[in-house]
């Protein structure tokens, strides 16, 4: 994912710092990135990276698209260091990382879905619930959702949509969430395109009323990671406008992004 | 849609009062509702029928679903004559039916659209655009509606959700709306059950990303009067409540009774 929004900042036409943290086994490695060749930096040399790069690079943004194991250990690293950060990273002990970030001020977007037209209409969904609880009490629910074959889980997505659902007054438990994880019928049922298998996240939720006469339907379907990474971009775009103007506000998520009222696609 | 909505009071267990305002041809004759006969009301005699009702029917709310020819003098008398009512009616003067209702002081619940869940959609999509304008930017819409064949124009309903769609920075000129008005199309590809074909109002709206890697799809589907006669009852009921309260607020609309948390399915 840290590639693929390593790309999205170029495409976008911005500076890519050609360095970027690996772990010990990879560095000195160069990796092609649109043209900009990024090398790979030991851990050990981080701290050095860093004050060349804040020379050579004044306003750089941190992405992080690493893993739960190490997330919190670079989460320290940004906060004690004030490298602004945008995290996409999911996992770890989350509420570390919001403590460490508040208490040394660094600024920061952390958000575990980068995707921001998912975002919005899950935000939509939390509105609607919080404004007219019970609104379609009466009515069932069906949730199907398509992702590749390895994702055991139902998607936290869904999920937080689900519980939307739930204070709209509809009763749904979500062990009924229809998990498609088969290529005939994530192709059949679902239309994910056949090269998309192995990256997508399909989801259908259906409302019915008692009698039949009312459906809505809600979907979102993406395929492979570019929502994320233009999303990412977004976020970085919108932590340096933050820090140009000396916001006082420092920790923001992707519903601050959007509010912001980005214009990029 | 009036007796639908009459069907729906005595359904919900509600009295409903036997006499219904009529044209002149019309009077004297009576119609069953769900077992009560109904008898319709000579011009003539609406303020002696009214007298009567207040009399034997304390409490009573008016519901308007008649014409657009008649529906301000309609509002007229219901406003000078502080007859509580709820108007479902389209059409007519719209700024004087509310200017008089606010003068006069009446309690009023005043919605072109009854179908609270859908009223729901509709705000949500509205509530989207005004939070997060331009998160749709450089994606493109499509809307297909269908309705019976008779209807020429395009439903106000998708009008309204379209111009939320623009706000979140959708370009999409109306006159692109597809509007399926044929049997064979309603029944193939927008999945209208046969039996509906001269009483639905199927929506989808479908927005996609520049690069096709991203949908969101929403769907309104409505078979029938009976979500609209069931939200007519919810506003009836939730107008009785206000009155019984004394509420200070008079004029509402369905998204006030919507945020009410109204219950009924």
């Amino acid at each position: 994912m840290g590639h693929a929004a390593a790309e999205a900042a170029v495409r976008a036409g911005l500076t890519l710092v050609p360095f970027s943290y690996g772990g010990p086994t990879e560095s000195g490695r160069a990796v092609d990135v649109g043209g900009v060749q990024v090398t790979l930096v030991h851990p050990d040399e981080k701290l050095d990276v860093l004050h060349r790069v804040r020379e050579e690079y004044p306003g750089t943004v941190m992405v992080d698209y690493t893993l739960p194991s190490v997330v919190n250990g670079n989460a320290t690293f940004y906060s004690e260091n004030s490298v602004p950060f945008v995290m996409g990273t999911t996992g770890g002990d989350r509420d570390k990382i919001m403590r460490e970030a508040t208490e040394s001020g660094v600024y920061a977007v952390i958000a575990p879905n980068m995707g921001k037209q998912i975002v919005a209409l899950q935000t939509m969904l939390e509105l609607m619930a919080a404004q007219f609880p019970g609104c379609l009490s009466g009515y069932t629910l069906r949730v199907v959702e398509s992702h590749q074959a390895t994702k055991a889980d139902a998607s936290g997505t869904a999920i937080a949509n689900i519980h939307s659902f739930q204070r709209m007054g509809l009763e749904f438990d979500l062990s009924n969430i229809e998990l498609v994880r088969e290529a005939a019928e994530q192709i059949g049922r679902m239309q994910v395109p056949e090269d998309a298998l192995n990256g997508h996240a399909f989801h259908t939720y259906t409302v019915t009323s008692p009698d039949g006469s009312v459906t809505l339907e809600f979907k979102h379907n993406v395929v492979g990671r570019r929502v994320y990474a233009e999303g990412t971009v977004d976020a970085a775009l919108f932590l340096a406008s933050k820090i140009g103007e000396g916001a006082e506000k420092r920790l923001y998520n992707m519903v601050d992004v959007l509010s912001g009222g980005n214009m990029r696609s």
